[in-house]
This record gives C-alpha cells, structure tokens and sequence, in this order.
C-alpha cells in the first residue's frame, strides 16, 4: 500500500512539491491548513503530513511551530529543503502587455516585489488564500490577469508561463518536515528539534540552558523565539541541535535542560539534509 | 507645527489608532509598506514612522525587523503596548444571517478561526492586502458580505458593527514601534533594541555572546533570529535588554559582543512601555 501522506494544498502549491520530490509513489493528500494536516495523521487518515517550516526570506512559518509547541503530539521524522521558484501564469493567449491585475499569496507577492515594481508598476496587487488559488482567481478574471505560482500549477490548471524564476532573490530556499507519529532512528548525521519554557525570567536562565549544550560541545543550528500566546513578553524558545536525542552527550544535555525549565519538548530526530546546516 | 507621523496605512487599520493613542495632535500620514514608511521619515516627509513589530498571538512582524536590520539606519525611539479587538462590519442595513462572503487581511481572519468556524461555517473568507482594504471590498461586493476589521473602520466607512471582539484570545496585544532619526535619552526605565550575526558558527559563540549580558545581570526581553536572506540555517540574532546603551553595564557589555561578533548593530534604546516587561 502506497504511504498516505496528507499535506498543505491546494494541490500545486510548493508543498505538494516537496510531497512529490519526498516519495514520488506517495497517495498526496491536499488539506486547507497546517492543523488539519496534523488532524489527518493524528486520526489515522494519513500516515505522514508535509508542512513548510521555514523559508531563507520570509523566515519560520508561525503556524507550524505553533502546531508542535501547543496543538499536536507527532514527531518530526524528516526534514527536505528545496528551492522555491516563482512563475508569472495567465490564461493561454493572454498579452503580457494587457496584464491589470496580479493575483497571489501575500508572501509570494512579497517576494516578487522588485521584479513586479519593474514590470508591473501600474498593475493591481490582489491577495489570495494560497497560490493556487491565485491561479484559478486569475483564470476566472480573464485575460487582463496573471498570477504568481508553482510551474507545476501552470501544468495543472493549463496555463500560460509569461515568466520564469521572478523571485526577487535566487537562493529563495523552503525547508519542509515530514510529521508522524514517531521520529527517526539514529543514522550518525542527525538533527534535534526542541523547545522550552520558563515560569519566570531571571536574568541568566536562557544563557544557564545553553551552556548545557555549549559545554559538551553540541552545536545550535538555530533559535528561535514564539509568544507563549498569554502574555506580550513572555516566551517559548526553540532549538534546533546537531545530534540524535539518543547520543550520549545530547541525552545528558536534555536533562539538564529538563532540571532548569518548566516545559521541554523534543519534536524529534531525524536525518540532516545533507545541504542545510 | 504638529508633528508629521507616517504610518502604515490605510486609515482604520490598528496602526492608526496607535497613532492616535501615542500622539492625538499629530499629522498622520499613511504609507502603504513598511519599507514606506521608514522612507518617508528618511527622506523628511515625516518626522517619526509608527509600524507594528510584534503581536501576542502572530508572533513578530518580519517586514519591521528585516527593515531595522538591513534596510534602515532609523532608530527605535518609543514602543507602545495596544488591545487588537477584531470587530464583524457590514454594510449598512445588512443581515447577518445573510453573510456568505468574509473579507480581511489572512492574520485577521486566522486570529477569528474559531469564532469563524463556529458561527460562520458555509462562509466563504477571502483574502485582503489589509483590514481596511477588506472593508472596502465587503461595500463593493453588498449585503451578502461581512469583513473583519477595527472598530474606527466601521466608523470612517460608516458600516454597521455585526459582531464586536471576535478574536478568539481575549489578549490579543500588538507592540508598537516609533522610528525616528535619533532614538530617546535615558529615562532610569528603558530598554535598549540589537541584533547582531557571526561569519562563522562555532558551537560556543551565541552563547558566549549571552554571556556578557548575563555575567553584568542585564535581562534579556527577548531573543529571536531571522534568516540572513543569503543562506539556509544562517542566521542574525535580535535581543532586547532591559536598560540604556548608555548606561555604564550595558555599555560594557555591548563592548564584549561587538568584540565577538562579525555584525554589531542598535536599533536604539526607548523608554520601556508600562505593561511590557
């Protein structure tokens, strides 16, 4: 039986992407949002769920984090960065000269700004929901439209490609996690995915964490910050290390961290991608 | 002369009304990006720039902080603390039983989800550029739509107010920041904004960094990182500490990190706001 891996669609949507480029003979199947992604494979209806976590501009995707720090128990099993291209689609025939309106995802619209201010000054900037639905918004809008989305949208919906890679910086890259109901089993180049709290600040608690980490030499590949959602000035920090939760060193770590904080919880290991750092 | 404060526009966003709380006499002038607003109080078009930075429940707002880090050489000058309260507007005479259609920006709409779901379920929500955008899209489009936006948009658009405080956490906060040419002196109570960034990532530095703070007892409000834009899992740090660049401590301190760091840059340091910590 094929692996049931549910994800953030529409289908044609960067995500759907990395579903594809993760396991090609996967059933995908498209979710409104990042929660129901995590329902789905909560309940049993998807063996795994694909959602983005953070972009190298637009930085962490805030509904995944805050799905693994407050509204889900599954671990991340793998990570996948891949790069992120934009594409100028419209209705087949249209006239790049005619183009009025540009729909797409906030983001995306960002992304493609200066290329936009130098092609499309006096054109319309409309949001979407997601890029493809920019896509069929423009489809139902004419001739006059374009949109900002995958290739792979334009293959789907059947559209003309105006421009390629419009993307106002070209190492735009995606990382994706793969969720599931347990991580990965040690493989020698891993990476683990945590986060912790405190009741009260005190001045050196953050840095009196880290040193538990600094002091075996384990290296932080990032962190982060997110509001606890309770009060402005209060904060969840996430870490990602190198190493397996299940290495000598990064086990001891993680229970001094355990002793000094209110709340710690591991998201998971799981292989490193072999490009990011 | 009234003091000339761009902000990020239109009329009737929350913006606004921090505006408005922070100076009532001011001249206000919207923008529409946050990069705008932060040219016009270059280019002396305005005298102080008001632009979000951070809200309780959505986290930080990267287009500020990405501003303060690369794009900008304006300073922090005051923050403010101010309630977000997302109100259900229609047009005049609308029934609410009738709404088929909800027009706001994607945040508005995800920080309503619940009540959404629960009283509006067979709605369809569309995306806006802002809540003041969604405002006038809901008029052009009649009595079967409804937006989510503030309680001045329903006052300055003159539309009926179906629904007040329907955001589903009840502390739904948003700092504030002021930029300006020079930030403020020092007051005994204030908070001094940073970021900096390594060229190369040894597992000790960000910790060694932490450590001239917490080694004098400066606390840190907050710690985040962003994306340098250039690479995936490279990152520059964003700490804001309790005290003034001035002061002779965090003086010092800043003295220790810039001999540490390849990218040293305050953002200012500002009065801290009552209620934040």
């Amino acid at each position: 039986m094929p692996n049931r891996l549910a994800y953030l669609g529409p289908a044609g949507t960067h995500t759907e992407q990395a579903c594809i480029t993760y396991d090609g003979g996967a059933a995908c199947i498209p979710f409104a949002t990042i929660p129901l992604v995590a329902a789905a494979v909560d309940m049993g209806r998807a063996d795994e769920g694909m959602v983005p976590i953070e972009n190298s501009v637009g930085g962490s995707v805030s509904a995944t984090l805050d799905l693994l720090i407050h509204d889900s128990t599954l671990f991340i099993r793998r990570e996948l960065v891949l790069p992120i291209k934009h594409f100028l689609l419209a209705r087949r025939g249209a006239d790049i000269s005619e183009i009025k309106v540009i729909f797409s995802h906030p983001q995306a619209l960002e992304q493609c700004r200066v290329y936009l201010a130098e092609h499309f000054a006096q054109a319309e900037a409309v949001a979407s929901m997601s890029t493809a639905a920019a896509v069929e918004e423009m489809l139902k809008r004419g001739g006059e439209a374009a949109a900002i989305g995958t290739e792979r949208a334009g293959v789907l919906y059947d559209t003309d490609i105006l421009a390629r890679g419009i993307e106002d910086r070209p190492n735009n890259m995606t990382r994706f996690v793969v969720l599931a109901p347990k991580d990965s089993p040690r493989t020698g180049e891993d990476k683990t995915s945590i986060c912790f709290s405190f009741d009260e600040d005190a001045p050196g608690i953050l840095h009196s964490v880290l040193d538990e980490f600094a002091r075996r030499g384990i290296n932080l590949t990032k962190i982060e910050s997110r509001p606890t959602r309770e009060e402005l000035g209060r904060y969840i920090f996430l870490v990602d290390l190198e190493g397996h939760r299940e290495d000598t060193l990064l086990s001891e770590a993680l229970e001094g961290v355990r002793a000094q904080v209110s709340l710690l919880k591991v998201f998971g290991s799981y292989p490193r991608h072999s490009d990011s750092r």
